[in-house]
């Protein structure tokens, strides 16, 4: 079982990775040390940094700058991360395998982050492919599904692999004793699926996670499973799917209560409930979306991050670094291939 | 090139399939002869059905039972239907088959209904395999999904003729000239997808059709394609994850809004568009499902419909009839296959 890192530790950020890096990445940087009080490193090139850096109060915020000369951008290819060892992004993962940092986050590429990741951290022993998993708001609270792009085309053994990444997330961050881990399907019954699902369900049935079986699209919203099973294409799917309702749902609402005086009145009585309701699904307060089965904790944000959404992927990582995700996925995967062998 | 139906002919409702039948049925079938002038013949129990019948004012009006004393039942097999001859579904089947119906819908069991279709009517020449449609709500009108749930692994091709099934089907029932096909995907560019969509992408290029190339999740929303493509697997978690998320955000909303007398005021004021809102976005306003790629206009209604959705489908069934679809979607195939042969 692997040793977890040392929560002490600063917590590295790719401060040029991002839509808007790196304004946001310095603003949300600060805004964790100063509320948070979360050491951090800040990984970029020190001259825009610095200048970013002054227009925030940060005498005595624990928050140093670690030089790096590159940046890879959105037009690169994903192995660039490889080859550019003084990139933003290379550096950063550097940290991490050092031992200098405890986690790390980054709102650039996502291939490059995935592929920089699994090269440079490498993969726990006996995880076959390492996952994106992301956070989605449900009635009931929140379910994490695994995996959302990394993974297009799988095996049934890495579906259940995802289950346990899920399960051990959901257990350490979110202190879920029992996750319940529903599987993706087209319908509840054991007989649906497709021939990847339905192999992977045999799986997990004889697992030792607590699999509820299949589920569908809509059991996700209704908090019917803590940890979601899923390829990597549908998993993409059901997050694009998920923001383009609510944000049709949003646009069309607005047109209908735009139309006359009465639900103009309605729409302004009702600002802060929605204030509220935004709050409750948006996923710039949920942090990013954590690499699953590496030795190294990375989260990847949304590129169009902005100061908060940093900031909360710069708390989730810490949360994950407290909750000793590493060594606790490293001891299931452990008792797992022990009850295999025997 | 086969003859579509005749125009004329009265539209087959299985009266005894579905949550609430035959009482809705009935009511929507009376409603459709009623204010949509639409003959129509009921199909089921002789007895229950004319009790019902009795509820409503039907003089004059062009109903007519025809005899089915079985019932498919949710609990049964997909293939009871090729068994239980008597069935309404069955029963109705052969109405169309024969030629004594123009076109039929039912909301009863969706696996029976699309075996039935599939052994009664017959795949049209050249179709490798029929599939569910499902036209859902987009912010610039509508776009119809094909596959949803009828063909859970699929090869390319197939992929590649349902893009040509949604053409038809938005081109002759929906009027538009030259309908967008996008291809359900996990990215924008042609390098994404997994294996099935990555293959499917190069047949949809060379096609005759106006592909637009991958879309994602939200783009469906935002009213990127007309036509979108996808196995039946991907096409029922597109539809019930995005029936999650708008169920999601209406139960969070009420809840926000009911917090304090601020909220409840804007909810009261507010509810004229929530109502116009749902009506918008409502699929019982939208019809059922229709089967394309058969020798035959059937079309399956949500096992929950109420009258409204009924009646939705039965018009939706006469547009079809009208709209000419089982000659133009033969039509359009014989035009591939001899550019094909070219």
């Amino acid at each position: 079982v692997p040793r977890g890192p040392d929560a002490a530790l600063p917590i590295a950020l790719d401060a040029m990775g991002g839509d808007f890096a790196p304004g946001e990445q310095v603003a949300g940087a600060v805004a964790a040390a100063r509320d948070l009080k979360l050491p951090i490193l800040l990984v970029g090139r020190r001259g825009p940094l610095e200048a970013q850096l002054r227009l925030f109060k940060t005498a005595g915020l624990p928050i140093t700058i670690v030089d790096a000369a590159d940046v890879i951008t959105m037009h690169d290819d994903s192995t660039a991360v490889l080859k550019r060892s003084e990139s933003s992004l290379a550096v950063t993962l550097r940290l991490v395998a050092e031992g200098k940092a405890a986690a790390a986050v980054s709102a650039g590429h996502s291939g490059a982050i995935f592929v920089g990741a699994t090269v440079v951290l490498k993969k726990q022993a006996g995880i076959e492919r390492a996952a994106f998993g992301s956070v989605l708001p449900t009635l009931s609270g929140r379910a994490i599904v695994v995996d959302v792009g990394a993974n297009v085309d799988c095996k049934p053994r890495y579906l259940q692999q995802f289950g346990m990444m899920g399960t051990v997330y959901m257990r350490q961050v979110f202190k879920i004793a029992s996750p319940r881990v529903g599987l993706l399907s087209n319908g509840a019954e054991e007989s649906k699926g497709n021939a990847l699902t339905r192999e992977a369900y045999t799986l997990l049935k004889t697992s030792r996670l607590n699999f509820i079986g299949n589920i569908e699209g809509n059991d996700i919203a209704e908090g019917r499973a803590d940890v979601v099973v899923c390829d990597g294409f549908d998993g993409n799917l059901v997050l694009k799917t998920a923001e383009g309702a609510a944000s049709l749902i949003g646009t069309l609402l607005k047109e209908e209560l735009t139309r006359d005086v009465r639900g103009k009145l309605a729409g302004l009585l009702a600002l802060p409930a929605i204030h509220r309701l935004r709050r409750r699904i948006d996923w710039e307060e949920h942090g990013g979306a954590p690499i699953l089965g590496i030795n190294g904790i990375f989260i990847n944000c949304h590129g169009r991050s902005r100061a908060k959404a940093i900031m909360n992927a710069l708390r989730q990582a810490q949360l994950m670094v407290d909750a000793d995700m590493i060594r606790e996925l490293g001891a299931a995967m452990a008792r797992a291939s022990s009850a295999h062998r025997r």
